[in-house]
Formats: structure tokens, sequence, C-alpha cells
């Protein structure tokens, strides 16, 4: 959805350092990636991370002027990479179930998407917001075509609306990620998941089999 | 579910000086409820506090140590102030309904919610991660005793764990909070939640009054 290119536009130094300069952002991706996943969003400081790639502060804000614009590049990094996943929206719940299954390997990630929701809804982060309103709004659009898609099919009842399935779908697999990681004992973001995948279909054909799953 | 009292048992200054310290830090609290919802958490720094309140920042630093000890502190004002409204947990998702509709009336105590969700999330933050994995743990279990009694009752169709079910609400209800301070708009809470209480009822008997709903 995002194209990289265009944002090494944004912050490349100067005509013929273009290069140079978005292989450099690269590598503080790479890291930053590397570093979130381990040691979560909190090690993800300007100057922590500057010490850590052993680049001066100064070198560091040449790419990402801000702590805000540094972590949403880790989060778009990620969700570009995790585009590539095979299984990337074919189906509609299926889906935010198997985001949610990859996710879980990383709870560095998740720590970071929490705080970039934390983030946009407080004043003070307007770039942080309008990528999370744009990242909701496309989110909705995509799943609520494929709801859509599953209700001409037959596959989902026809009398939910689904734009607010999609939204609760999503919200669902948003609140269920904090859940899983303050109690990964107590809550199972996937099982829970599939709860809602049982509860929509048309017909009752999978209603009498819940007790054998 | 918590006791004012013994929370000021364990700030109160001294012997004798409890009655006046008690009133001062309900004071405090009084004053930061009224800021967070009219300015959100970002106004909240024990420094800005303490100017807006007029005192110097070591005596409110007495009352609450630290930034995450007074956000949890009006949190729980909060909720022992919510937990008066009379409807409190009467139905299993109709409440979680019911109170989105009331947090709707107060963005800052939203926000309040979500940064409460960050911070519990990354390293750094126990008592904020304690205080938020307990609140989940109690949410759930008295809401899946709901569920449980919506199920003998005929009301909720009785194949689905009650544990999961509710688990599934708050999360709902948590990431319809974050989606719908982004885009009041685009997202209704209420109208979804209702949703998730569409879907779930044994029988087939709402099933087609959807489009009248």
């Amino acid at each position: 959805m995002t194209d990289p290119a265009s944002d090494d536009d944004a912050v490349a130094p100067r005509r013929g350092g273009y290069r140079k300069g978005a292989e450099r952002r690269a590598q503080i991706l790479d890291e930053m990636i590397r570093m979130v996943a381990e040691q979560g969003v909190d090690a993800s400081s300007l100057r922590s991370v500057a010490d850590a790639l052993g680049i001066t502060h100064a070198a560091l804000r040449h790419y990402f002027p801000s702590r805000d614009d540094l972590l949403l590049a880790v989060y778009r990094e990620h969700e570009v990479r995790e585009q590539g996943a095979p299984e990337r929206m074919k189906s509609a719940i299926g889906d935010m179930r198997e985001s949610a299954a990859r996710n879980r390997a990383v709870p560095g990630l998740v720590q970071l998407y929490t705080t970039l929701s934390a983030d946009a809804v407080q004043e003070g982060h307007p770039t942080t917001r309008d990528f999370m309103r744009e990242r909701f709004t496309r989110l909705r659009a995509d799943l609520a075509g494929l709801i859509r898609a599953d209700q001409a099919a037959g596959r989902i009842r026809d009398d939910l609306d689904a734009e607010d399935l999609a939204s609760l779908s999503i919200a669902a697999s948003d609140g269920l990620q904090v859940q899983w990681l303050l109690d990964p004992e107590a809550v199972d973001g996937e099982r829970v998941l599939r709860l809602l995948e049982r509860i929509v279909p048309a017909g009752d054909a999978d209603r009498t089999d819940g007790a054998s799953a």
C-alpha cells in the first residue's frame, strides 16, 4: 500500500546521495525492527537507537526527525513485510486471526502497535493520528469487501452490516492482543476470534458442532 | 471494588493528618478528572497538574509519587463513580455497550484508558501492568458469570465458551473506543456492539428482524 521509495525521497539528503540515503534508512529500519521485536518500544528513544547503531543523534534525526516518525516507519515497514505473507486477506475474519497468530511471535510489535494507538488518540501526535485513522479506514473497507463477498456466497449471514462487522472484527483483534499480552495463560486470541467466526455464518450448519470443537 | 479509604491510608502523611490528607487527595482527584475529561491525558504531567492546582510539585508527589500512580488513581476514581451508574452489570454485552455510551461523553477518559493499556504492555510500568491485568481478569470473570446466566436462561446460545465470549466482548469494546475516537463519523461503537448482541442469542428469533432494528 505504501511505496517506500516516496518516503525515501522525503528524507533523502540531496540529489546523488539518494541511493546511499535509502540504503542507510533501510539499515536503520532493519535494526529497529530487530530491537523492537526483542526489547519492545521503550528501547526506541532516538538517543538509544543512535547509540545502538553507532551513529550520531543528528544523523538519525536526519532520517527520522522525531520518535513518532521512527515508530511509524518501523510499523509501516513491518506491515509491508507482513503483506508478503501468503494468506493475506483471503477470508474476512480468518485473516485477522492469522495475523494475530503471526503477531504473537513478536510481542514487541504488538507493543509498538498499542503505543501507536495510544499516541494516535492523544493530542500532540498528528502524524500518528493521521496514519492510524487512514489505516483503520482502509482496513475496514478491505474487510467489509471480503465480508460482502462471503455474504453473497452465503458464508456469512446477510442481515449484518458489512462495515459494522468489519469494525467489530478489527476491534476484537486489537483488544485481544492487549489482553493476551497481559495474560497469555488466560486469553487465547486466536481461539476467541474463531468464536466470532463461528457465530456469523448463515444458516445453522455449524451451530450444532460447537460442543465437539 | 476498590475501597478508596485503604488507598488513602497508604499515602496519608501521618497519624492525625489522615483526614486532611484524604480530603486533599480527593480534591486533587476531582481536579484531575476534570482536567483529563477536558484536556486529555497529555495535560497530566505531575508538574502541570501541580501548577494547575496551585500546589508544589513536592506536595503532589507526596500523594502520587509518579505519573503512573496519578493516572491509575484517576482511572480508579472514575471506575468507582461509574459503578454507581444504575445499569451496572445487569446484562452481559448490553452492559459493555452502555459503558461505551457513557465513555463517549468523556473522550479524555477514553484517552486515559488507552494510555494505561499501552503503558501496561510495555516494560517499566509494573503498577499499571498489574492493575490492568487484574482489571481484565475481574471483568472477564464478571462478564462470564452474566453470560452463563444468560445461557442457562436460553438468551445466549450455549455452545459458546462463556470466558471466550467475555474476552471477545471486552476486546471489541476496547478496540471500538479507539476506532470511534479517531473517526467518530465512521464508527458507531454502540451500534457495532449491538451487532454482537444480535448474533449470540440462542434460536433464530431475532434473526429476521435485523432490518427493522
